[in-house]
């Protein structure tokens, strides 16, 4: 049987214009673009509003109330990686603060996603280190359990694999796989393109009901029309 | 038995100028006025702080992950029209987003209510449409699902039928049914009129224990008093 | 048996002197700086963000729904104070709103805490006068269930006593036993100054794993290390 | 504007056979059969399990933590009647006990439904008298809030009106509004043979795949099978 | 500053014969009895139906996934015990099993109310050892932090003492606090007696309305009756 | 890139000798000799006590409100099997009822394990068919939407491939990853050995704190023991 808990040094990392092309596509689109997959439970929330980043996945897990597996996390990071947190069962402490964010900002880390708690976030406001976490507590934390440091985890419901791309927005945070970012890449690409347009036409008062052609399919899911819209 | 989904068409709207009023009152007074009634669920948040609204509701019924009906509501929207999305179970999809609020804005509606999710939240935020949602998703949608468009529904907990007005604001979102906004606007006017003269009290030290009797009700319920204050 | 429902006039109160230099350190650091205890549940967050601060309690038991023993808390309230609201049973009902604020305001309280909701919120960002509270709700109240004011209550998890020293901010809000603010004091004027010179260390690169030996630890957990890191 | 808090004395009631008839149905059948709608939320609960009852709804609308209003409602309560209680804002206090529930018992009422808390389970389980309550809590109550009998309210999601059928088991709760009674009773004749016979052939093993034809709709969806099913 | 982390070796209990009498009244009748005070929030609920206990508190503070200081606990208690565990941070990791029932029954412990999680529940519901949770989870525990045993803690939202009278049944868990548990008893067994008789006018018909005088208060408090109930 | 929905109909089981061995070891104890991973979230419940299951998992992803995945998903279970039921966004809705579970038994599975909610939970308990769910809801489903059969998926925070194994009881649910089945297993074995020795122990009142150190690592923590009780 493997050991249990790992700190494991090297791992791939997406290309990184790959990842900053995926970034600039935002949450929603990546998400749609790869057939609605790798989103995490929207009970993770930005601490400010406006921050988008996009970057590689480092994974760490940790037990509720304990970030020594953050801390060692911090010297096999690069420039352009995210921090992922999980938890081996479910908790809101706050595991990350000013002094961790600056040590992982001198490694090169641009954000933090965390299915737990964050603290000193007016310090991280004002730091400009955006953080996505499912609470916001002051519950401060021991350093004494074993986890692990890139490995796969689940963190808030969605998988995460090192190295996988990791984008996130106000809209919340996607993962996407090492393997499949180019093609999500093509996709997101066309999605844009094809956005920009409909937006226009949209803006203009044309009907999305006309323009997919969604009356008569309602219609053939038995909605009726009353009362003064025919559906055609 | 009337059939079971259905899209109507025309309706009957509150009196503009009885909406406009009615939202210079506020959620809170709006409710209050209404003898505490009307309010949705406070699970229900505006997307950014400041936003105030009132209009006419639209209303429609969703399935969890299913945004077919908002598509065939928009073409029955007006000037003033607020968008009232009520759900058949529970869900925090994102059902609405940018593209979708492109298209209602160029209808006239002034807001959308939401008892599931909202995406594209930054992009909203910066064409300033006001939304009120239980949830930030990106959690993507399909267009397959049967629905109803103004109908009654029920909506975080609050019954709402098409034409009503609504009021939301940072407090949250209230209903008026439309038989009664006349009646509730001359209770608003009023309880603005008694608030302004009571803020001018307090604020120069004058006590609601005094002005509205309150430590003998509190003695009559058998609080006592000890200690250094008195009861009067 | 003595009475249940009272109002008690007159207590001790932490110096402010004290008070003040406890909320320059914050809330992070005063809860770790006391053993990390005295936090509030993390449900309780601020209605606008950057707000900061200190205070002595002033505490009011409330049955859902009903303001009646917050009026009968004003008049006992002085310069430096900070209410804090307890209930009987679960409740997220707005309890407190901008005349109240007035009022409290003009008897010298700096801040509300609630574990109950708020309501009013646009108006009291306006007014600067922050709250931190579990909900928003225009949801409206009575004024006719008996209480208390200023007895020993539980907060949002915490038990606080009237005079307790209170901290809050963007992080959540901590209670300080009067009879150990000197100790706790102490204790965040030498955490302040360790972080400090930490942050410096962490900026330039350095690790905390280094600096505090945590992979010694980590590996007598059982942590393993593979794959091109060495725990040395 | 018409009076905000009434006891209505009177009120038409679905047919006691209709009832009892929609009631052997079950729930789950009942809610298919009248279009997916009706349901309760699901967080309304069965105090204990294998109580299956049908009635007509009395309602009741309270102020959290306070039943005043339940008694009222007793006297107007007969043979085969229902109750419903609904509240102004979310609780789960326990608003009825053994007392309560042995005075509506006198008065004819089968079961309770209640959007808050419950308290005297055992009692109550070893009387059988069914509840089905979002909490149980020993968190008493108040008698002196004023609110309505018998008013058309919204009690865990569903719009419920006097009167109408409601049925109850293991699965939830669900509401037949009184007009359409008999149209529902008629469906649900239907599905309950319909079950019955396509129970027997799944029992045999034949797949609900083939009968229903689930493969070919699937494949048209852009379901791929892969590795050794074919989809026909 | 006192220790921060203590094991409290002796205490007081409530006398034994009082506990015995308080249990025998039930968790509901207790809690009205003190001026419902003492509840413990309806979070917790038993892993088994229809347990009914009382006892004198032994208390633990313990951190998230770590049950250390339980093991610690034991030896302190004595027979009529009743464990009652807090937490310094939300957490519904399962803090006791089957092992640590054995060992506290060992050592006269009744039952246990744990404001986490509980694991081994169909063993301990064999050995019949009664156990009010907030959850049931398998996450197992550390025995690593550092914690305290028999100093005041907040549980579920109750402050606690230990030694402190404690009862529980299916309506949840309810503390007496040492000083007052005689004076509680007194009225324990007034609304007993009260109650009795009060079933059995309710049981043969009579109104509460009537019997308590509530049509008059109610009209009073401006709710009117309506076709065809007159309020006297 | 890949189908985004699959069926895949062929995958490697654990042995079922293996998977019947772990099945007797128990939830927590298979959790723990795993270093305690692989348990689903404590959200999932079993619909009746006492049921104790293991098997090989099929599982299947689903979109809310939508079962068409599960129908698809009977022809190609074994005996021995565990259906595993995925989301692809958070809902209740009662995906899996008294139809669907005759048509999986008739094709050997053992019981379902669902993130969702389950329906005709009385039918299921008397035809002894274990589920363990988030809920219990006759919300009803559609047969209209996409997802997958047989691939990797994320259940209740839990990563579970097509035939791993899984323990259920009243615990809650547990993950064996098919590649190290044989590794748990032996620790499992000898778990319950060592436990069966210390449960004879702890009943004839030995402490855990002697037998395993606990006071000694509890004093180097900073615990201090107080008033009674010396640490050795």
């Amino acid at each position: 049987m493997t050991a249990r808990h790992v700190v494991v040094g090297n791992h791939d990392r997406v290309d990184p214009a790959l990842v900053a092309a995926l970034g600039a596509g935002g949450v929603a689109t990546v998400h749609e673009a790869q057939g609605r997959s790798g989103l995490f439970l929207p009970r993770l929330r930005p601490i400010y509003p406006g921050a988008t980043v996009s970057g590689t996945a480092v994974t760490v897990l940790c037990r509720p109330g304990d970030n020594l597996m953050i801390h060692l996390a911090v010297e096999g990071c690069r420039a352009g990686d995210v921090l992922v947190v999980a938890m081996t069962a479910e908790s809101e402490d706050g595991l990350l603060g000013e002094l961790l964010a600056t040590s992982l900002r001198a490694h090169g880390v641009v954000a933090a996603i965390l299915d737990c708690g964050v603290r000193d976030v007016a310090a991280l406001r004002e730091m400009e280190f955006p953080v996505w976490s499912r609470a916001v507590s002051a519950e401060g934390t021991s350093k004494i359990a074993a986890g692990s440091v890139n490995v796969p985890v689940v963190c808030a419901g969605q998988s995460v694999s090192p190295g996988d791309a990791i984008v996130a927005d106000d809209d919340g945070v996607v993962c996407v796989p090492a393997a499949s970012a180019a093609a999500v890449l093509a996709r997101v690409t066309e999605r844009v393109a094809a956005e920009v347009a409909l937006r226009v036409r949209l803006a203009t008062g044309e009907l999305s009901a006309d323009i997919q052609g969604l009356r008569d399919l309602a219609v053939s899911l038995g909605v009726e029309y009353v009362d003064g819209i025919s559906p055609g």
